[in-house]
């Protein structure tokens, strides 16, 4: 049982830091995108037929446009209730896979701010992403968030 | 309006492994200065000329030595009360413009602390920093901070 | 006073993209190993001899053994109690040192969240580690955690 996590933690299985950079600065920008609420960029920054899952939550959404449009429903009530809304990850861990694609690991905070009322950070999220390189850019290809304090 | 997004999306439009990672050492050295109240030090990191704006605090600061006296009795205050603060900084995106600086955008968190009490995470916050390069160190030229909540 | 924060300021202070981003993912990984209740895995990235010492909470633990049956402990108590436990560090300073080990200090938040409950984000901590490397992979060596609101 200890030689995966053992081998995990050899400095030759970390990755690179052009990739580590990469990744980092591909979910600060994504992040960015549904927090300033911008349905399309948002999903376009997911493959076609991405699956986006969050069981305690919701139904999976199938394919790009699902995704636009759950986020267009949140944007607008966001938008009429005056939310500022943020998404902080953290503590990403990737593994290459042999097939080129990479599957992430990130911790994720949910924290809304009403106007001219106090902060609520109300969610702590484990996010596992499949990430896909298209054309120069990586796209999610598949996102599982998983809850803390939610039923396994 | 998809295109400028669509764009910064593409992984060459990603800053380097080198640059993003002296960037996240700056503000984790530079938010280190302020959370251990030391306001020369603090100061040092902004130009001479540096504006710091925050604009439902307080009316800009306007040079090294505004920012060094804010920090000063800032860090008094602190002091006297015996409160432990700390600043967060993470989702960090660097965009690099055509003469040199860099423009950044990163969340923040204010937090604190009193002797024996609770931790309170009390303010989010958007970051959008202008950075130059002088003498092989970088210095923040202009800051402007958005509380969450706050009027706009 | 202001020779050595100037001085550690200057970008060539800064350590390269790969180390920074190799500790980055050290901690991500390590965290999730304690987040996941795997005691043996956790105690496996400290040395034989390390020590672990977190003034405001308990007596200093020492060797990897008794960091190994701390964390055993703590495991059956959050699975008892059904309680997803979140470490998040951030706010990465690493220092090496001329013997070729590493002194850095990172911010460090402590979050739980119970079965159904909201999520608690209790405690913002100071971690200061001694790292050296060893047949490739690399362990803490020293690790002091200085709790925020403690008396010092």
């Amino acid at each position: 049982m200890n030689a995966p996590t053992t081998h995990s933690m050899l400095t030759d299985s970390f990755v690179s830091a052009e990739l580590y950079t990469q990744v980092q600065q591909f979910y600060a920008r994504q992040m960015g995108l549904i927090d300033d609420r911008l349905p399309e960029e948002w999903a376009s920054t997911f493959t076609e037929d991405a699956v986006f899952e969050e069981a305690s939550r919701m139904a999976p959404l199938r394919g790009r446009e699902a995704i636009a449009a759950s986020c267009r429903v949140r944007a607008e009530r966001l938008e009429a209730e005056q939310i500022d809304f943020r998404h902080w990850l953290a503590m990403l861990d990737i593994r290459p896979q042999p097939d080129g694609t990479l599957h992430t690991r990130v911790y994720a905070l949910a924290m809304r701010t009403g106007r001219g009322g106090p902060l609520d950070i109300f969610a702590s999220v484990v996010c596992r992403d499949e990430l896909v390189q298209s054309d120069d850019r990586w796209l999610v290809r598949h996102r599982e968030l998983q809850h803390d304090g939610a039923e396994r």
